[in-house]
């Protein structure tokens, strides 16, 4: 079956919210961590939706208790660059407008996506990606309190940082990525009870990166992408190869101009398109119509899926 | 006729370069040095294509002569952000390899477009997008010398934000952006004796905006794209909607999904996707075949092509 899991037509025409953790190949050591950040972030989405929360209040609402959990690599959980610091990156787009917010490379903001919401609620297209300590100016204004960057910083990243760079020759590079390097960033996609679509993901990028470096998550059409008359995307992997495939307007793009069903489309994207030219990882996508996929190129992506006033369920392999 | 000027089917299988700077209501005060400007970038493109040059390197130099010819915004001609300072975005692709790189919210860079080549140089996959301090100690560790701040704003540019700031009402808002906001990136697409096609757009944005504000030029796929299989295109005009509609991905896509011609598809996300969506503005673009569009919405964008060894040609107004 080339979409196990959560995936298929589900939820009728009830609300619905999909979410991941991530895709690689995660270790036995993560399994109970990760599927407990799942469990509360399934929770916070039922609640969105039994509130009948807009969409895109709802996926910001997903991703911030993904982002408070510590398990995943986004807020207070996120790996850290060469620098060692904390560095995040988040973005989120509304299906019916096309209104979107994305903040990049911020190290004093615990929850970048609710920074990303305020930048779309208010943005009034002046600005809807800010960057920096700019975007954290933003953010102040906007009632946010900027923290300390250590305070965002967990043990275990701090271990995993310093066995990286033990093992890496970091003179030599301003970088020290390892090979298969975890991609765990979170994302979430609601349809509300009025069919809107919306979709929302964040990330701290990978371990020894380049300081400054920003990926495709808080990118419009490459990691994030909504428009109610296709689909919702929200991706994890190798940020710069989903970059260049623009994954979640390619998916968009197929259904649009080639009519190709979501799951032709996202599969195409993410077998062809992206995994053989170097970009391992997966998606979640969503259509109109109740349509989910969450194809994935790598051993396993943490998933979830919570139909309105039904159990949550979730999956990890295929 | 739909793309006046210098559009069309030109200079058969020959290098051939197309550059911007910028779309806008162009004053007459602006006219000489913009001219003079644009017959540097001509010439320096004429020296890449006779040097045989590849594309992405053309274009590289094309766009650095834009960038330090004061006249554009762009380089140390750029505008001031909401806090009186130079903050550039730049970013190039490279057809045949679909190789990236861009620098976003960089303050202490004379030509980013050279570090957004370098990074697609050098960047192995790692990172092709960079923001701020990370940027800025990536180029100095490339060898590009960083500048203070203030040896990037010039005395137009300093009077302009006076007057914005004058006529706003600065308390209330983190942003004071005029209406009709002028749009004066640059950009430069290169077709070579190969057949290679590359794009890079520069741009310091609108006086006045949001400090660590991103537009679509650096981001690939909206700004910025190029693919061998389809087009190259480089944008100018309201960055954010540019973003939205994902402009030079959705070329690409209307030509690969939909086969339409170059024509159609660029007429198309010009006027009816950006334009009436609040995206005035425009791009210029270029097929392997050699054709040429430069649609654009708003009263005159500043264009100009040189066919190798032919002499240069440029217009402004339809």
């Amino acid at each position: 079956m080339a979409f196990a899991g959560v995936s298929g037509t589900i939820g009728g025409a009830g609300p619905l919210a999909l979410l991941h953790g991530g895709a690689w190949a995660i270790p036995d050591t993560a399994l109970a961590d990760h599927q407990e950040g799942l469990a509360e972030a399934l929770a916070a989405a039922q609640f969105a939706l039994s509130d009948a929360r807009p969409a895109i209040d709802a996926v910001t609402r997903i991703v911030a208790a993904l982002e408070g959990h510590g398990a995943f690599d986004a807020g207070c959980g996120a790996m850290l660059n060469r620098a060692g610091d904390v560095e995040l990156d988040a973005g989120l787009m509304d299906g019916p407008t096309g209104r979107y917010g994305g903040v990049m490379a911020v190290q004093r903001l615990a929850h970048p996506i609710r920074v990303a919401y305020d930048l779309l609620q208010h943005g009034n297209g002046q600005a809807a990606l800010l960057a920096g300590d700019g975007a954290e100016a933003f953010a102040e204004r906007e009632g946010h309190t900027l923290v300390a960057n250590e305070t965002l910083i967990c043990e275990r990243e701090r271990q995993r940082y310093a066995e990286h760079r033990a093992e890496a020759d970091v003179d030599s590079s301003d970088s020290f990525l390892p090979d298969n390097a975890p991609s765990d960033t979170v994302g979430a996609l609601v349809r509300d009870a009025e069919g809107r679509l919306a979709a929302a993901t964040s990330t701290g990028g990978m371990t020894g990166r380049r300081s400054g470096r920003v990926g495709d998550s808080p990118i419009i059409g490459a990691g994030t992408f909504a428009d109610n008359g296709t689909c919702a995307v929200s991706a994890t992997g190798d940020g710069e190869v989903f970059m260049r495939w623009l994954a979640g307007h390619e998916i968009h793009a197929r259904m649009r101009h080639a009519g190709q069903s979501l799951a032709d489309a996202a599969e195409h994207v993410v077998q062809v398109d992206l995994a053989p030219n170097g970009g391992s990882g997966g998606l979640v996508a969503i259509d109109r119509d109740g349509n989910v996929v969450m194809p994935f190129s790598c051993e396993g992506m943490y998933r979830g899926v919570q139909c309105e006033g039904d159990p949550p369920r979730t999956a990890i392999y295929r």
